[in-house]
């Protein structure tokens, strides 16, 4: 069986090395791999933290793909002789101010219902588990077995192991879907999937901040998360001495430009809450992204067509589920039944829309762009539930260019004339 | 004559200009001309907002030098076609808390002691001035003549303009003044200086923001300058849409990375504060310079020895003070008497020093490297007065490193698979 896979994110290629591994001729399809959301993502693996008042039916989904990390991460690296970044560390969620607190106490809820390993902790016990943690956070809790990965690591590894794989990987452009020569097509594309497949696939805009620990400073042991003022905030170290923040979420548009002074502000304003040791490291790199956001946040995987597969729509959870993505695919591909999938019928929106007798049309409100009357940017807003919509005719440039990242490192060199 | 300058940021390549026009044969001495704090000054020519207690004896050279800069951008475009981005735009100094108020009063007093136009305004008025003013600001006082240059543009200028001037640039190190061929040495070494030329000046660590607007997002129509609870600010707008914000001051060594998140976050909420629309823009570049700093913040020009002249020590005051220092020393070149000089003269601590039974020994203060104890970046810390020391042993460490300058465009290219 000849398969075209479209998008060599970090999706698309696992779906690929998958497929090739099970038998299938593979070709891949993006004239730039990685220029998406896998190399902005922090690479958090937290079924538990993760969980959002809504998307119950991802739960066992996420906890089936984080459960898989580890083989798979084992796996990659026995192909490609990449090591991916897994990190065995827990996840500490803390708050300072009173509203916060009480938005853990929510979440704790929302956490138990995962059925993991969940544990409240007093804020002297965070501290121990977290030595870096504010000695202003007045609760925490404690996820020991959500994880992270470093998704840039992954996606050079993916990279890696589709060419030992046998897969081929063609940089150039996908206009149209019956272009391809092939007789199963994958369509992985993120944004990029809202024109190709006439899918509901927005962009969400998100802001990640990479800074790196200077000389001995010293670096968090867990992943901590939190809440500042009702904003979530993230803060994942890497071996290396690495430290992602994030993420701002917006739906302003598609310029990676427009806010990122408020973007890295604000970040930097809730991470030096919890962990004070952020105002002492580098920041040396910006970078923005598009999550690839759905109407009800839960991915589409599964048949558009005989021909046809989507693996998209993954919004904040794409590195999360990896695994769990590339071998349901990899199991549709060769006519399996998968019955649990059926949360994620990419065609789910289209069903309920049919019986309309006036579909709205135009833009999405996601898509809207620019909105100059807005003076600040619209982060961490809910996510928008668009409506059944018509093709969004703005989507064509919603598929991601490529990341303004900027390594700061000054030259090792002294200059003295 | 033979005149060999050693260090090409803006003051030496203007003296070396300078001299040139004059008849002198010029050589230009550095590895990596504009590598130091020449290209990450904001540029703000301001004789009365620049005006600090304690440096008094500058007010009539920042004055001269202030009223030099147009005929100088006017000669220098003339010599090579090239815009020195000179801004005839009024600088505006706000507040917004109480205490801040009381800073702007204390301000306006010093202010009016340089004798050139200063003008309190109310908070509706200064709104008028600049649109883009928050709401919340409660005092402001305006300097009509307080203008900017665009020191990048300055110095590609310079460069230009010695080049046609015949001035040869030898892209080399100098280890020691005496292995220099020339009947005349200027020592334009800024940071570099200290171990050169056995002088006290000292690196302090600022860090600087270059945003851009989007599209159509407004810009600031003034020079905006602050203070927020206590911190000064200031925020300087070029043609082109370019938004310098800055900056920082500490004294925490050599490294241009330690605590740039904090920076970052600091620069960004105070001018976020004073102008809101700040937070729309793109962070573009965060840039970490060295200002050569000395005992009395007063810089370092005169003679060293019958062969040996410095123009180095300028402090915060390097771009706003190059036509003047180019003139007297050009002047002192050509054997011209300048007692204006005195309070300049590089050897003033020495002679402080010589009565002293036991001159201090040891790193002075400013150079003590990173302080493990300290929380968070030493902004804005008061000018330490550094008693007459010794030569600095850590000093030959002092000279900038090439900034770790980050364009965050991203590419123009849409790319879809």
């Amino acid at each position: 069986m000849r398969v075209a896979v479209v998008g060599a994110g970090s999706i698309g290629l696992a779906v690929a090395w998958r497929a090739a591994l099970r038998g299938a001729e593979v070709a891949v399809h993006d004239p730039e791999p990685g220029s998406g959301a896998s190399r902005v993502a922090a690479g958090m693996i937290a079924p538990v933290t993760e969980a959002h008042y809504g998307e119950e039916a991802l739960t066992p989904f996420m906890a089936a793909s984080a459960d898989a990390w580890p083989g798979f991460a084992r796996e990659l690296a026995a192909a490609t002789g990449l090591d991916v970044g897994f990190r065995d560390v827990p996840t500490l969620v803390a708050a300072v101010e009173d509203g916060d607190r009480a938005e853990i106490d929510r979440q704790s809820d929302l956490y138990r219902a995962t059925a993991r390993a969940v544990e409240r902790l007093t804020p002297r016990a965070a501290r121990k588990v977290e030595p870096l943690l504010s000695h202003r956070v007045r609760a925490a809790v404690l996820a020991p077995q959500d994880r992270a990965v470093d998704p840039r690591a992954v996606h050079s590894a993916l990279l890696a192991a589709v060419e030992v794989a046998g897969v081929e990987l063609r940089r150039e452009t996908v206009a149209d879907l019956r272009d391809l020569d092939a007789d199963q097509v994958v369509l992985a594309a993120g944004c990029g999937s809202a024109a190709l497949g006439d899918l509901p696939v927005r962009p969400v805009r998100g802001a990640v901040l990479r800074l790196r620990a200077v000389g001995d400073q010293p670096l968090p042991r867990t992943t901590v998360r939190g809440f500042v003022k009702g904003h979530p905030i993230y803060i994942v170290t890497r071996d290396g001495g690495e430290v992602v923040v994030g993420a701002t979420s917006d739906e302003r548009g598609h310029d990676r430009r427009t806010g990122t002074a408020g973007a890295v502000h604000d970040l930097l304003r809730r991470s030096i809450e919890l962990v004070p040791e952020i105002a002492e490291y580098h920041l040396a790199e910006v970078s923005v992204g598009f999550r690839p956001g759905t109407p009800d946040n839960l991915p589409l995987i599964g048949r558009l067509d005989h021909r046809t597969l989507a693996a998209t729509g993954h919004y904040r959870n794409g590195i999360a589920l990896i695994p769990a993505t590339a071998d349901a695919v990899a199991d549709l591909l060769a006519g399996e039944e998968r019955p649990d999938l059926a949360p994620f019928d990419p065609l789910r929106f289209k069903r309920t829309a049919a019986p309309r007798e006036t579909p709205p049309v135009g833009p999405a409100p996601a898509a809207s762009g620019h909105r100059p009357d807005s003076n600040r940017v619209a982060e961490n807003a809910a996510p928008q539930r668009v409506a059944p919509s018509a093709p969004d005719p703005s989507a064509d440039h919603a598929r991601e260019r490529p990341a303004p990242s900027i390594p700061t490192e000054p030259a090792a060199e002294e200059a003295r004339p």
